[in-house]
């Protein structure tokens, strides 16, 4: 899994139904000091992540089908939390 | 899932009969601002996408097949939605 | 397989039961020198690894999947084993 | 899926009896203009591949393993089209 | 699938089952030219590749689990072949 940091959404005509109503959401990657890196996915969103919140995504397709209990979903990448705090280990 | 702009196509003598009539593009991957990278990736599409358009591209076998409704198709990477915008937060 | 260094954890708010008392480590990758490198993985923990202890992390959802012993898990990253010594040949 | 230049083959002993009579290639990915970028995966071939021949790769085990019709065969990367032309869109 | 070189071992306390007696290397990525990389993988042997020696890798779950013949071994990148010659085309 990994971190991001949502910095946008995306708004694409796709037709496969199970696209209908799902937000598709532009997530920044943040490095492991927690800044963004400028590489990104597009993930949808499994828990209400708003702008700026740091996310935790799954970039596995059977894992996100899992997520979305649906095993035909054209899925891979997926937000499944959103990250309270990143404790170093000092 | 990845942005990319269809920048060309590919013309490929390919035997398994699930590539006959499959238009092959060449899409480069998008930077988190927009911009082409150079990096690229072998698509085929699902949506009559044209030159020049910014596509979003879902890279998982398991997703491909599902989107062309065919378990058995040696598929890894579709196009799966053209993008109206791109929406950054601020 | 790789190899990482136990440098942190996260604390977030993931809704899937499978997530419920699972502790989340951030785990920086090691170099083939045994250094870490900046980049990281976030990874679940199967054997009470500690913090700034040398891992070894399996990277795939089915084998996570069989490690956890529950095939219906949405998972990808876990560290299976604590790394006593690395020897390098000579 | 990606672009290749076949660039060499590699004579390995693997005990598999799948990879009985195999050719194994050593194949030069190209960058988006075309060129040898110097990264390269191995790859088997499905349609008598020769050197310096531009070919489409396709690197997913599932996919690979419906091009060779053996749905047991430990194999990810597979040549699947030799590339007659590459259109860029201007 | 990838070239690497094996170059050294790991010792490490794996509680799954599947892992007793198995040997982990440290395996060297071999660049295009043969030459090491320093990027590496850890993967398990199942043709006595020694120290030093050239192998062919695959880095996929299922094919790694054919090799095994164990469908349920968590597993990703196992060593399937000694490689006596990588023949450049020129």
């Amino acid at each position: 899994m990994i971190l991001g940091r949502v910095c946008g959404s995306i708004v694409s005509t796709i037709n496969h139904k199970f696209y209908d109503n799902k937000r598709l959401l532009l997530v920044d990657r943040l490095t492991i000091a927690g800044e963004p890196s400028g590489k990104y996915i597009i993930a949808i969103d499994s828990v209400g992540a708003g702008a700026g919140e740091t996310v935790l995504i799954i970039d596995e397709g059977n894992s996100a089908r899992q997520i979305v209990e649906d095993e035909t979903a054209p899925l891979r990448s997926i937000i499944i939390g959103v990250v309270d705090q990143i404790n170093p280990t000092t």
